[in-house]
């Protein structure tokens, strides 16, 4: 292939930006010897160009006018490596409407804005990439669309978010959760306001993004139900311990009766399960299919230079392609239904305290067995007239286990409103659940 | 996209080609809807068109004439799904020659006749794409090409032979060597004749082709080291329990100061680490690159059904791109020098079995320290008269190790010939060696 001269541009130079720029000056041999093509970076759109950058662009690249980038001819593809929703969302509209690929690491923006994008993308006849809107440097996108195209995968298991992963695994070593948020801080996987991790919310817009591309259905922020790890206590975290698994912030997509369920929350995870062993701020995706099995891929789900590692890969992947490169570009074909609430299988993990008299552990059994839950394992701890149960369920409706929780908060022997946490212990089964 | 008919032949129809048929027939629609293309088996090359198979092709399809093939055309890619060096590597040869496309799915082929394939496939201008070639569905090489385009990676961990995992997990739950073989034959997971599996030769083809697209140098079947599992018995296993570690086969490609290495041997690796997690059949992968830290993918590594899709993954990117697709065909731009022989660093665990008298450690710990061999932990188990010490160093050159070693079982206390195995603890740390 002959060497080809690519004028780039980036909408945003700051952390992940100047990653890219950098990147693409000292990786240019690499990119040349495996595509032909020399990409440079011409244009870069800036609130400020007097700012200082971790990798200074060169002279006359920033810009703080969108329309030097959209209006010039030369340009073949821009990476959208700004972040935020608004204006962010209108430049790579107005860009996609010009003609203009464009690549973005925005989960918040693809997530909430996917339709309206991919749709503007289509019409353009133009690609829009988004490897690194979920879990940075991890190809969780294109080994979906590309390597996965004949498998139907019928569930996405993940610990997308490394700021509760780090704050779980620093529980495990027996931190609180304030410590382990403080640390988590103070290392740099926590923002100071940590609301969008702790919360669910920023693993939620990953899930809704995978579960789009798996399922070819549009699924939204909206559609994602979450819960974060703010609840979760030294207690959770013990109990699992002694049942031989680990407290984990899963996401889960699945396809049940060719129904939607996409959630975020704590779950116990079997320490033989490839999830359990994820530490630290690393991020694992495990794809579960018919012809596939299973296939997990783990790796940091954060970063600048991962993500920018992600960002120059879909560049060099829209340049070295056509029009709208050799798949679709939006992989949405049909509208399916969600699943009903209270109706997707787990087993469960409960922990009761009750009073620690005669008959209570029955009042508890028949409770559960009244609503179809069938016990798996029990664990009890007594103390001073209280008693802990803890209990595994077998795989039920998590709305039965729900009904059979709230009898039994009001038994009168029951100290404390019990709660149910999914628990994720099987491989590879083509289950119709969290299992 | 319109949707455009793609006439695709095969080269053998045995499980794996059986497979494909089905695939692309089923998931017509699929294939369809993400590309725009139908893919259809206009031909197949068999020994014997009157064999049953798993999945019949449609009448008229079976050839055994590879002209049929070669010169038809409308044939758009051919993937070689028959297996063996020859006459395979010719037919694959002629149809690239031909202009053709090839998929392979042959890892023997590729490991031994790679420079000659790429070589033919650059001269005609196609694609020879070879993802099932190793750990079937698990899209390795897309991601390795693809997705780290700009990731300098500079070792790569694998667990990449199913059978010898899983007799090693097998032996994990009590059984020993030959009662796990039987086990694993009884299941499928093993051939009656398991020697290329067991004595890590199937392991060692698929380092090479893994080693060659990370670092860019050709590495052939006769450049890996490897070593099987024949010889690990129940004390290593329990050994390993004992230090929180497991036995695995692993593969390890590495880039030491611009020199390659890449072995196959059995080692004890870390109960944490991620490759420790990998039981069963299952195969698993970890890349460590400047711009990731560290990727890990994980899934079944073989399978007809397993091995088809990932057939169809790459038949899919083929007619989606043209000419040379967008990457250069062969990742070889580099002739890398071997490192020497003993230079590669690691941890080992090192097992002695000694009299028990007096002054045994002393000699045992001057002999290690004199080839520079610290010792990192030492367990020590008496039993009349005799004494076992388990050992694990802190990382030395496998030279300096093995010399320490060989004096060792020169002393008169020593009752056995000691041998070291690789110690894997680390996680995402760009070392040097093993570790």
């Amino acid at each position: 292939m002959a060497s080809v001269d690519v004028p780039v541009a980036l909408l945003g130079y700051g952390t992940v930006g100047s990653a890219v720029s950098r990147l693409l000056v000292e990786s240019a041999d690499d990119i040349e010897r495996a595509t032909g093509h020399r990409l440079r970076v011409v244009r870069a759109l800036v609130r400020d160009p007097e700012k200082e950058r971790a990798f200074p662009a060169d002279p006359g690249v920033l810009t703080t006018d969108i329309a030097d980038i959209r209006d010039d001819p030369s340009i073949a593809v821009v990476a959208e490596v700004m972040g935020g929703i608004e204006p962010t969302g209108d430049y790579v509209l107005a860009l996609l409407a010009a003609g203009k690929p464009v690549v973005s690491a925005n989960k918040q923006l693809i997530a909430r804005r996917g339709a309206e994008l991919f749709g503007a993308a289509s019409a353009a006849g133009v690609q829009l990439r988004f490897e690194a809107s979920v879990c940075a440097a991890i190809p969780v996108i294109k080994v979906l669309r590309e390597a996965l195209v004949v498998t139907t995968v019928h569930r996405i298991l993940g610990i997308v978010n490394g700021t509760t992963n780090f704050i779980l695994t620093e529980m495990e070593k027996g931190s609180g959760y304030d410590e382990a948020l403080a640390e988590a801080q103070r290392q740099g996987f926590a923002e100071a306001d940590p609301t969008e991790d702790v919360s669910g919310a920023d693993a939620a817009a990953k899930m809704a993004i995978l579960a789009t591309v798996a399922f070819g259905s549009r699924v939204t922020l909206d559609d994602v139900e979450y819960e974060g790890i703010e609840s979760i206590t030294p207690l959770h975290v013990a109990a699992a311990r002694e049942m031989g698994m680990a407290v984990r912030l899963v996401g889960a997509a699945s396809l049940v009766g060719g129904k939607l369920d996409v959630r975020v929350h704590p779950a116990l995870v079997d320490r033989r399960h490839p999830l359990a062993a994820v530490e630290g701020a690393f991020n694992a995706v495990m794809l579960q299919g018919d012809a596939i099995r299973e296939i997990t891929l783990e790796g940091p789900g954060a970063g600048g230079i991962e993500t920018a590692s992600a960002v120059v890969a879909d560049m060099v992947s829209v340049i070295g392609t056509t029009g709208t490169g050799f798949l679709q570009n939006d992989a949405c074909w049909r509208e399916l239904e969600p699943l009903e609430p209270g109706r997707l299988r787990s087993p469960f993990y409960v922990r009761l305290d009750v009073e620690d008299r005669a008959g209570v552990l029955a009042h508890v059994a028949l409770r559960l067995a009244t609503h179809g839950v069938s016990i798996g394992r029990l664990v009890q701890h007594q103390d001073n007239g209280s008693a802990t149960l803890h209990i595994v369920t077998h795989e039920a409706p998590a709305g039965d286990v729900d009904a059979a929780l709230e009898e039994i908060g009001g038994l009168e022997e029951s100290r404390s409103a019990p709660s149910a946490l999914p628990v994720i212990s099987d491989r590879g089964v083509p289950g119709l659940g969290w299992a």
